[in-house]
């Protein structure tokens, strides 16, 4: 009996076939009663799932290799935890690299991963990743890469799994304006990153929507560390008035400001309402923790992980320049609550 | 002109082999005086390191491979820190890989990196490793391997550089007894893992030289998760008197201890004072600031990495059943601070 394909189980269930992906990969991101139907009627349809034996075919491994700026960060180990759930249940094992942020160590690392002969690669690219010339010889080379939130615009034959960044900016920044501040200002790194631009342009759209007025003196340009959240919050103290409200755009900032404020006797949030981003494991037990955005790692992980698998089983017919945005989740701590 | 090896070095200048290694790695366990030294006469010798050339020959990648239960612990992101730092001087790339504390993930990453052709791995085993049959293959199969931290006995054929947990546990709990405590209880978990047996015994003779009696019932056997800290913190509080210390085997269980203390009124530390083991990050952000025992992760990362380089280059002459013990660093704060 010929084996059904994902295509067909779409087609007899008239939805999108990355749907039935998902379904079959048993994401979140599809409700129980779709799984359901579609598991149901792959079963009907006698489809099995067998990637490994495709790609031995190829002389491949059976070995995802990922890689990601730094492992230390909460958000990357996240995201890796998802990788590897959805990897090893499909049969494969996962390698990981770090990049330091180093270009010229992505570029070496990419070379190697493709010399071990790994079936794909997920990456998340460093801040400073603007050549692709390594990055497109994967897919000449025959190894699919699909990116997962830090990625690079241009390369159209694949995927990408990322954070809806314009989201949880405006969704940080409207939560300060319902507690009600009304100069908040906004600590970022150098807009040309990708995922600082969007969260800047998700703190300006909230400011509009509730007719505050947008101030470049507010907006705090910086790597984010925490000794820079410790030295902005001064600055803004001494030379700013009637500032009640800061959104940064990392939670390192964030506990950095914290700090300056706590040590200045000034009131958090009575005084000043913080919100960070990224739900760092230590936002949760500073006093008074932390309110942030949680960039849903995991989550992100098991997508762009399934995303590589449907490239093994399809091509790129079904992962074509496609972009999954995850939405993030505000955690709402002690740090800004006003009410 | 025939190059000098390290082992010429060693003799001309009267030293161990393996500090010549350590030293032509820049490794910080080396004085400066003998760095200087050793690089002197690396150069009068004409040495130059060249460990690509020989693992080519050996039709070998030049990749090392690197297996820790979890990448997400601050120690082992650590390590990787140190084995990256090292490895990548000598121009090795590395890849990770987690076990997730499944001996059979372990035994299955271990097959991959043979067949990806790794040219050593350095690893830290999971709690459950016994049998040793997936590690020996490696040596049968000319893949030097390293332990650190975590390691099996009985593979004499290599070297391992291990945390002195011993002495961690006598200095946590001789701190303890310091700031005057007299009824000092113990968190760990299962006495068959090696780390945790050293730590109590350290915690075991500090109290024998400060004439403390040893008492069974103030030992509590737990996974350690914040969890079991939390509990166990109430058990001593409602069923046992005078209790006025408490050293965790790690810093999960004493900040779950910790927040049970605090949201029962009992004052840390002037009620009961309590010294954890990792230093992870939350420890030094939460209130009180937690005294925990560093375990020097960047440090026994460059020195297993290290231990492989030497492999590399001499066999297994230098490193045959060499342990390497890294002394720990206690990190004094508020939870145990009574003077």
């Amino acid at each position: 009996m010929k084996k059904a394909t994902i295509h067909e189980i779409a087609k007899a269930l008239n939805i999108d076939s990355s749907t039935v992906s998902r379904a079959l990969n048993d994401s979140d991101r599809v409700r129980a009663k779709t799984k359901k139907r579609v598991l149901d009627k792959a079963r009907e349809l006698g489809y099995t799932r067998n990637l490994l034996a495709s790609n031995l075919r190829r002389n491949k491994s059976n070995t995802i290799g990922v890689v990601v700026p730094r492992i230390s960060r909460y958000f990357f180990s996240s995201t890796i935890a998802g990788i590897e759930e959805m990897a090893y249940q499909a049969g494969y094992n996962v390698i990981i690299c770090q990049s330091l942020e180093e270009v010229l160590r992505e570029q070496k690392i990419i070379r190697n991963l493709m010399a071990n002969r790994v079936v794909g690669i997920l990456i998340s690219v460093t801040m400073q990743t603007r050549d692709t010339a390594h990055l497109t010889e994967c897919f000449e080379n025959g190894t699919p890469l699909v990116f997962f939130d830090r990625h690079v615009t241009g390369i159209k034959q694949t995927g990408k799994v990322l954070l809806d960044d314009v989201r949880g900016g405006f969704e940080a920044t409207e939560h300060l304006i319902h507690q009600g501040c009304k100069k908040i200002v906004h600590f970022t790194a150098p807009l040309e990153v990708e995922i600082y631009k969007n969260r800047h342009e998700g703190y300006r759209s909230a400011l509009a929507k509730y007719d505050l007025p947008y101030d470049e003196n507010l907006v705090f340009v910086s790597t984010l560390l925490k000794e820079d959240g410790y030295r902005l919050a001064g600055k803004i103290v001494e030379e700013l008035d009637g500032v009640d409200g800061i959104f940064s755009a990392n939670d390192f900032a964030a506990l950095g400001a914290l700090n300056y404020l706590k040590k200045s006797g000034i009131r958090v949030p009575g005084d000043i309402a913080i919100v960070g981003f990224s739900n760092e494991p230590t936002s949760a037990v500073i006093e008074p923790s932390l309110t942030t955005v949680d960039q849903s790692g995991t989550e992100i992980g098991r997508l762009a992980c399934n995303l590589l698998l449907d490239y093994f089983e399809n091509g790129n017919t079904l992962i074509n320049d496609k972009t999954i945005m995850i939405p993030p989740k505000l955690i709402v701590r002690e740090s800004s609550k006003r009410y």
